[in-house]
């Protein structure tokens, strides 16, 4: 079974939420033609995306084309609304959860969903969370910070361990990217904070001890194959060991929490996913490919697929086992 | 012949440049005792540091314990001055380029150095780089940007070109990195933002076209194993094939760039080292420890000797021979 853990949508349409909310730039989306549109923040272009985004049977073709079973998934970032006043952010996780399921209610036993939840408030978050969980999501994607709260803040470690203790699986992926102005061109905060953010928020759980308190339970995918992590961690584990500034809250070297979460395979490269696979196990990979975004892998799972490193077992853990125990899916399709 | 080429050095003691400026945090050394210093800006703890930065002796003890012939010595970027009025920095870099040359004349055929520039002007930048090579540096270091401006900015690419023009090799070093709330501990700022500052400056060169500009001879060398470029090339290939906003400055794939520099051997870790070979090729990839910094690699060179997957030649090359053709160095030594 060939599962895609890491993949986006958007509903054909949604509330005009600037009109409800009275307050401006919430993405909406411009329709060019039946196939095409521009996913727009206030007036400004976002994003060109296609009918895969809404138009399950679009999407279910191009995942037989690319055989792919099972897609998961998850909202753009840029609707958590996590900046907004929590009521606010509640309504679009709403909305979006339940076209989630909608858009999957197509093809039920290809489709599944990650929900959004409100995580600048714990518990309308855990609330969204186990709303989303009953009514036929299969876990739920979070951003990787809330404003200037990363994943060790209090209320969000709350939220991880509610999470760990109903079962609820989690994708985290980075957003509201640290920037500058040297990064006004050519996509520089996707090519180059996007990892970083997810750097640092793996970090933020290594370095503050987090992972010392969290149950082994609970189950985190970090999205684009850790971003930069992955190549940086000898250069973490060396700063451990030298300076007492970087240890004083993590009892153990860095490298030795890697088995405390799961990345996806969206690295766009075979020496790089090689490396991957040598710092995270492969058990500890799952095929995501950020289908159908301009940044997403096309056809999906073609890299883990023509990975002559990778023997056959490992392939098929990536390709599609560790997501099914990951999201707890082998009995139930 | 085995050569260290980053690694950083701090004279004894400067002039006291905040009295002399009358502007606040310039560095100073506050020594503890005989063999420790802490590195000052202002009235804040920036680094604790010992006698290897300043102690010629000391420095060739330790590269004979760990069998290195030839170190090349450069500031450490806070020295760099780019954010204050350009008359202060060329005084710094006059100060530090000259207490580099001091150091190395005490073990002249074990020790060479890097000069720095006040790279926020570029007439006085090419002026003090053509000056320190008369004076017996063997090349400049430059910081990955001055302010806003990135290394396509028209200044710091008329400086490239004389550096080019007159056979300077530079090493590019990150510092004054982006940064946020979530980063106020366990140097995650030089655990995230350091490489992420490497990568965003290669792409700058990538991206902007400046690579078509600049002239083949020009020897480039980024610190630090290329932070997290060597990961994330995949990402940003894929990215400049997806969308027209990536590539509509650059011609040629971005990773067909990677003959145009070299970068050092400073990632820690044997398959990041491996990693960076594959993506690089062992012709641009020279040994750099960032001795005898806390964050620097003990004993220098323990990486790449111990690196397995590398033939003879190849580690002869990122061992020396590399940085001997990159520097000049092999008539001279």
């Amino acid at each position: 079974m060939i599962i895609d853990l890491h993949s986006h949508f958007l509903p054909a349409a949604w509330p005009d939420l600037q009109a409800r909310f009275g307050t401006p730039d919430w993405p909406w989306m411009r329709h060019v033609d039946d196939e095409h549109a521009m996913l727009m923040l206030g007036t400004r272009d976002f994003r060109p995306v296609y009918d895969a985004c809404w138009n399950a049977q679009r999407r279910v073709a191009e995942m037989d084309r690319d055989g792919i079973d099972i897609q998961v998934i998850s909202a753009t970032p840029i609707l958590f609304a996590y900046g907004r006043p929590a009521a606010q952010a509640e309504y679009c996780a709403r909305i979006f959860n339940d076209a989630a399921l909608e858009i999957c209610s197509h093809a039920p036993t290809r489709l599944r969903a990650l929900a959004q939840v409100p995580l600048q408030d714990t518990d309308m978050a855990c609330r969204e969370a186990s709303r989303a969980m009953a009514s036929g999501h299969v876990g739920v994607q979070i951003g990787n910070h809330v404003g200037d709260r990363g994943l060790d803040d209090a209320g969000i470690m709350t939220f991880l361990h509610h999470c760990a203790q109903e079962d609820i699986p989690l994708l985290i992926h980075p957003w509201d990217m640290m920037t500058n102005a040297r990064m006004g061109s050519y996509m520089l905060p996707w090519l180059v904070s996007m990892p970083a953010e997810t750097q640092l928020s793996i970090l933020s759980l290594i370095l503050s001890g987090a992972f010392e308190r969290l149950p082994r339970n609970l189950r985190l995918c970090f999205a684009h194959g850790g971003g930069s992590f992955p190549y940086l961690l000898g250069r973490v584990d060396n700063a451990w060991r030298n300076r007492d500034i970087v240890r004083v809250d993590c009892p153990n070297l860095p490298s030795s929490y890697v088995d405390r979460f799961h990345v996806d395979s969206a690295v766009f490269d075979p020496d790089a996913l090689e490396l991957l696979v040598r710092v995270m196990g492969d058990e500890r990979i799952m095929l995501g490919s950020d289908y159908p975004f301009p940044l997403g892998e096309s056809p999906v799972g073609g890299l883990v697929r023509s990975a002559t490193f990778l023997g056959a077992d490992a392939r098929a853990r990536i390709l599609g086992g560790n997501a099914a125990a990951f999201l707890g899916l082998s009995r139930n399709v």
